[in-house]
Formats: C-alpha cells, sequence, structure tokens
C-alpha cells in the first residue's frame, strides 16, 4: 500500500529535505506532495493570465491558482505534515491545518517549543506534534511499517 | 427566516460589539456565535479535569475542551467574519477559515491592508475581504435583507 | 411541515410575483427565496468594500457577495424553479440548476418551448419542465397538498 | 502522480485540441475527457433505445444517455475546463460548471472578455479565467509540475 | 423532541391509518408522511404539464413530480415503514427501501410471513420486521417514549 | 479508462451473458460484477455460519452475508444496469435501484414493456429504460468509446 | 440556541440523573437524550415481534430495534457523553464512542482512573476525559455559556 | 478486483495468521490491514516524541499517533473483521465497529457464543457473526468468488 504524505507550511529550511530523505533511507513506500515551494514563482502564479497592477487582486489571482493544486492534493493525502518556522505569519499552514481537521485527514504538527501556546487549537485537532524533521520520519515509519 | 453568524479571530478590540451593533440597528435576524472570548477563562478551559503542570498537556486540554463549543458553532453557521488583528499569531482564526472552507461555509475576512500578502490564501477562498466591522454589517445587511 | 422553495433566474417578467400569489391563494405553507432581484443592486453588490475601475475584478467582488446569499439558500431549499427568459444569457440560471444537481436538491425548470433543445442537459436533470407559473404552481400544491 | 481534467463546453473551435496538444508538448501526465463532443451523435444518443417524434422526448432521451458518461467524467477530474463560445446559448457549460461548483472541483473557465458581465456569478465560483487554450495550458503545467 | 415517520407502500388497505390511529392513542409525538396515495391522483401528477399519449411518458413524468415529494419526504425522515401486501409488484416500496438503505435512515418492513424469502435482502437491511400495524405501533412508542 | 458496471437482478436468463458477450466483442474496458447470481448458492450464503431452522433467520442470515459483496459493489460501480424479467417479486433488483439514485450512481434499467407501469418510479429515478441486453451494449459502447 | 447532548454507556449508577441535575441548577438549555436505560425493557424491545427462543437471534432482534432510536439520537446531538463504570464489558458505549468520532461528534469520556488504559482509544479522539459528573456539568457550562 | 480486510482487536491468539493462510490458501486477492499488533511497540508508538511521565498522556500521545495508521486503513477497508476474545477490554475493537457502522463499511465479528449478550448492539450492525476464523475465511472466499 503506498502512502501520500502532504508537506505543509514553510519553505525557508530544509525540512522537506529531511523527510523525504529520512523516508527514503527506510524505504517507506510514499508519494510526498507539496504546494509550489518557490516562493517568486508562487506569487507569480496568476500572472500568466494577466499581471494585475492593484497587489490584492495579483494576490488573488495566484492563491487562487494555487488552490487548484494544493486543494487536490489536500484532498488526497493520507495525511499531512504542518510546519511553524520561527518567521513569518505562515496563516497559510494554519488554513490548511484547519481543511485538514474538516476533511477528517490526519495531521502532524512540527514546530518549535516557543509556539506551542498559539499553537494550542491546531495542535489540539492534530494527531501528534513533532519538533524535529526526524521524529516525522520516525512517525510515518512507525504508521506504514509497524 | 434566522442567520447564525459566527465570529473568530482577534479579541482584542471591539469588533464583534460592533458588528453586533450595527446588526441590532439594522434589525437583521441574526444569532451570532464566537469562541469563549476571555482569554483567561479560554486557558484555563480545562483547568476543571485537573490543572496539567506541563504547559503543551494545559494547553492541549483546554483546546480540546474549547473545540466542543467552536466546532459545533462552525458547522452550524451559516457565514462566518474571520478577523485578523496587528498582533499576534492568530492561527486560530485562519484553522477556523480552513475548516469553513473545506465544509462549504461562505466567510468574510476582516483586516487591514498590510497584512494582505501573508493572508492571500484566506482570503482567495473567502467570499469577501472587508477592512472595517461596518463594511461587515453592509454585507449582512445585503446579504439578509437584499 | 413548511417548505422552503428557490426561485433562480430571470427578473425582467412577473413570473416570481405570479408564483407567490398563486401559493398564497392556495394557502401553501412556503417559504420563497431567491438571490437579490435588483439588478442593478445586484451588480453594485461589493462596491461597499471599494468599487473597482477593473470590470472584470468589479464583477468577481459583487459576485462572490451575492453568493453568499444564494449558496445559503440554495443549500436550505427543498425545491428550486429555475426560470430561463428568451432573453439574456442567463448562465447563472443553468449555474444554480447545476448546483442543484449535484447537491441532490428537486428542481423544476420554467421555460418556452422554443428554447427545448440547447436547455436539454438541464432538463434532463430537472424533476420538471413547466412553461407557466401557474403550472408550477400546480405542481407545488400538488407536491405539498397531494 | 497523474491528473484528470474534464473539458466542458462549446465544440465548434479546436480549443479542445489545442489545449491537449499543450499539454502532450509539456509532456504533462493528464488525462483528459470529455463529454460526446460530435454534435449529432450526441443528441442522437437515445435514438437506440426507439427515437421519439415529440422533440423535448427525445432531447430528455438522449441528455440522459449523455449524462451517463459526463456525471462519471466530471465526478472522477480533478480539475476541469469549462468553455464558453461566442455562439449559442452553452447553458450546458454553466451546468457543469455548477456541478463542479457543488462537488468542490477546482475549475477554470475559457472565453473572451466581452461576456465577463454575464459570466460573472460562474467565473465568481472559478480558480481562474482564461482568455486562450495557451493559457490554460500554463496553469495546468504550473499545477501539475510547479 | 417531535419525530418523523414515513410511510411507504401498499394504499389498498388501512394499514396508514391503523398505525397513525395508534401513535395518536399513544400520544407519540409524530409527524406521519407519505407520498400521495390516491391511485388515480399519483398517475396523473404530470398532466397539468401536457399530459402524454405514451404511456411510457406519461408514467416517467408523473413519477417524477411524484419524486419531488417522496424525495423530500424520505431525506427528512427519522424512520420509514415500508409496507408490502399481497398484490401487485410494489417495486416503488422496495425502491424506497433501497434508498433508506443508501442514506442510512432506519426502517421497519410491515409484511405477512408468506414473502418472507422475496424480501430477505429487504429486510435484512431493515431494523425490524412487523407482521401487523399495531406492532409497528409498539416499536414507534418503545423507541420514542422507551 | 476502465468502466465498472453492476448487473443486478433477475437470473433466469442469459442477459448477463449477452450484455458481457457484446461489451466484449466491442473491445469494451468494463470490469462488470454482480451479485452471486447462482440461486442456491445465495440461499445458502450464511449456512457456514450455522444452518438456522427458522425460514426468516436462516434468509436474513444469508442476505446480510451477500450484502457485503452487493454493497461493496454497488458503491464501487459506475453505472448499474438494473434487470426485471417477467416472473418472480424481483424486490432486491428495486431495492438495489434505490441504493443507487440515493448514492447519486446512474443506472439503466433493463425490461419488457408490459411492466412500465408498475415499474415507473424505478425507470423515472434511471438514466435510461432499454428492452434489449443488446441496446444495453449500445449504450455503454457510446457512454465509454462516445 | 439549544444542544442535545447524548448520554451512552453504564447504567448502573446514577450519573445520568447527575448531569442532568447539575445543568439544570446552572439553568442550561439542553435536551438529554439516551438509550432505553431500563435493561430489561432493553433486553426485551424486539419481542413484540415475537420472542425468539434462539438466545442470538432474541438479542439481534432487540438490539436492532434499539438502535432506531440510538442511531437516530447520536445523529441528532451535538455532543456525547459516553459512560465507562466499573463492572460489565460496555461494549456498546465504546461502539457509541467510535459512531460518534466517525461522525465527527465531539464526545466526553467519563469514567476513573484505572482504567484509562484500556480506554486509550476511545480517550485519545475524545474532546475531554472527566472522572466526576459534577465535571462534565462544569465543561456543559462552559461550552454552552462561556 | 483486489479487496481490502482490516483485522481489528484481539492480539494473543493466532487468528489473524488463521484467516491469512485461509485466504492465501483459497488464492483469494486480499490484501490484509492490521492496527501494529505488537502490544509494547504499540504502547510506545509516541515515546519518540518525549516520553510522558504521566500514564494519561503517555496512552493519550501513543493512541493518537496509532490513530494516523488505524484511521486511513479503516476508511480503505472494503470489509472489517472485528475479533473479541475471552480477555482483556477489547473496547477498541468495538470501537472500531461503531466507526465501520457509522463509515458504512460491512463488519464481520468473531467470538465464541458465551460474549453474545454483552456484544448485542456491536453483532446487531455486523453483517455476520462467525466462532471460528475457517468460518471467516469461508465468508470472504464467498464474497470475493461467489
Amino acid at each position: 500500500m503506498k502512502w501520500t504524505v502532504y508537506l505543509s507550511g514553510e519553505i525557508h529550511t530544509d525540512w522537506r529535505q529531511r523527510i523525504i530523505q529520512g523516508a527514503t533511507e527506510h524505504g517507506l513506500d510514499i508519494e510526498f506532495t507539496s504546494a509550489v515551494t518557490e516562493h517568486e514563482a508562487s506569487d507569480a502564479a496568476g500572472d500568466v493570465l494577466g499581471k494585475d497592477e492593484n497587489a490584492f487582486w495579483r494576490d488573488h489571482k495566484s492563491s487562487k491558482v494555487n488552490s487548484i493544486r494544493t486543494k487536490n492534493l489536500i484532498q488526497k493525502c493520507d495525511i499531512a505534515i504542518i510546519r511553524f518556522g520561527d518567521k513569518y505569519k505562515q496563516w497559510n499552514a494554519a488554513f490548511d491545518a484547519g481543511c485538514c481537521a474538516a476533511l477528517g485527514k490526519p495531521y502532524i504538527t512540527l514546530h518549535a517549543d516557543d509556539i506551542i501556546h498559539p499553537l494550542k487549537e491546531v495542535d489540539a485537532a492534530a494527531m501528534a506534534w513533532a519538533q524535529t524533521p526526524e521524529q516525522v520520519v520516525e512517525l510515518l515509519k512507525y504508521t506504514i511499517n509497524g
């Protein structure tokens, strides 16, 4: 049985690579999916349709284009990993967590312990809170291989 | 036809009161609902079950107790207003927006224009972005009365 | 048992009034609902949030505001009446019919016989095709009173 | 991951071929699906069951036969492209868009800018509005490859 | 708490009246619903839209009109009673039972013991098989009052 | 794209074989599924668990065992063919049709024209009524190949 | 807003009465529901249909009759309280918890701390674990009144 | 067609092996799935995230980690086998049965006849009650091969 794991959130550190590499080393049969993680490409996703001067509409157009991908991938995943780093607002990660919760998709949060309190609602609906990508790999290995 | 409107997010300004008062002045038949908005009561929601020393578990227990209320109210609402202020992480508001999106509940975001960019995914799934509580009242009046 | 009937489509003739009046004369316990049917108010629904110069975005903003009302009312209706007149594109009426079909809401189409062919897919998913508002009233009376 | 894209609407220009060819040139792993697009075959879909003299019932029978195919394909697609040309009523395209909206399927509209206003409700529930098949190909490439 | 009970099937004996009367005598807070049970009215339900000469289409039109009522009432019921008599095919009763099963609506069958074998699939998905209306009343009383 | 077609109903004529053979001759990529169609095996499905003396419970036990198969196969099918012959009650076929209708599965009925009237509710929710297996093959060919 | 709370499980102590009384004292607007809690009546629920000699079928018949009530009440509740005492197997309480989990109904478990380990899966899907009826009342008061 | 069968419950006897071996001997195309059945590994599932001193939270953390696997596998199964042995509380098995019932997944219970009475609610929603793994194999063979 192949598993599909969606990796949501922060794009400035190598957490995705570390999880994917760890899973590969353990031979886990996982297809990892993700939003487009190149910041500039993501912000410009709608520009092919005509670039808006207005900042709100440019963002709006690009975000809706991005959602074609993310909505599909979240609906198809078996597990999501929701990552919060130490910078930026990362509301999109919390939004993805809310989608997963409402869809009944189990998710694991990945964040440092200094943001436990503001993430308490997101963590409360999670199946686990991990602090390192290596812990996530262990959880995936246990989930898939037992 | 009575409408139910869930008010999610920031608890440090009077936006809820202004929306409720505006709706009352226009005679709109709305039942407004909300999470428990008193910060300390909310943080202590699980303490009646035995207060944990561990910060994560205290938050966890309280958040799950709070979710009994919020999950029910979000599922019962016709419209949600998702408010982001200029302070704090407010990940719970983005989480509620994600729940609404996945459940097909129309929601309106309420925030200043300096956070358009980090909120672009949340706004992209919203039915409207308002900058003042008075605009929200106008939208509710239009939605209900035409 | 109260019934809720959503009236969708053409806004230039008095078909809504004739159905509502007919239902009233027969004492049917129906709550009729509808999109905002005043053309100019509907087009301007989003202007309270700042009127866009760009025609697409002005329409986009207003249509999303309108959908807060229509999405709720369609989801709450027991029966929809989908009306096509002899003018304009009326794609919104066909769109509403598609929503009803996917949601399993029974709907009745109301249109003249000269547009049978282009409406064949919309009619195929309908429970009935009526040519006059009076026929719709008869169907509602039969449905509710037997 | 294979993607399935449903192509709905106008059958008089080569927009389907241009999208399929563009996707092929980019090596996108897409299965394209569609209603039967040969007009006469589609109108005669039910004739094998006995051809009705009555125009309404002949259309009705054929449309229901066609819906066996289209209902399945829409429910199985990941993305739909909804195309409106400059002729005919094309209510079936708007109907398909309504189905997609209610089922939570992301769709992209494809139409010229002179019909923005009558399509505003259909566009409001879309994830993007494209004006050329080549733009659609770019959106599919971005969605699938990042 | 009010209960809604849908009475489906045979229309030639007084089983509906006996159940309704028994429930009334016990003071049960039940709203009973039903298809239109007058045979001729039901067969003619679509005639107001123009009576077809063709027997299939006349039946088709009337049955679809009838389904506006029955589909709504089945979806709104808490419990269905599915009655099979000793005459006629009564496929509509079995059809209603299938709908209830797929929708997760608990239903009780009501029939004599000489048709146990042909009804075995319908009974297997039922919550109870009763042989008299009085037994049904007892089950309703127990279900509602304890 | 592979299609799955569930064949429900009468087991005394060769209609299943004729449909399967016709589909094979046309090279249609269909997986046909069905309940266990050997009458005695089906009636005895539960006997391995201990054969009941009581006729009702023996039927009950076997029917529930059979439903493990049929429920799965109906939920997985893309199209169902519902066949009524000229003998027996065949309530299970009408029950399957009701399940399909409630699940939104398109189905085709297959029966002679002398039972149009008692089947009118089952036909009304069908996408087509065929009188011969060869017509069903034509509909499948059209649905799959266009 | 009225709340509905389903009380599931152990029937040998007065925990239901203590919760109902506590809620009444606090003036909470709650409709409490429950399976039939009189043991003998519950075991005999199906006897009106003819009492079976066979223990399995008597239990089977009565349990299915009971499920007409419990399935409806669980689907209609906003919150469930799942109570485990110190005696008996109480598999029905764990079964109800599983139903609630799958339906997305928030539930609170009520049990002593000596059965934490065997109840860990049931508790893991709960929103709270209480040890006394009074704690449950506090949670209900907080959930409803804030 | 491949079938997926989830094996839930008791971990102290060889019932899983006997079912799997029997299915293999009959050449059934089944993928068997299961929770992690090594007791100590299961209890320690969350320890990689930091082992809690508090017994409740250690169990809680591990159970939620385990549910990532079990929730996915139950949602993906076609059939579940729910096994109750003669020892321990086995509330997790009853909980899984409740999930299956609410999700509409057919399940077979496997237990001795001395626990018929306490399992009556769980058995009432099951499609069959078996007493030996060999009977389960027969039911699977019949379900898959006819």
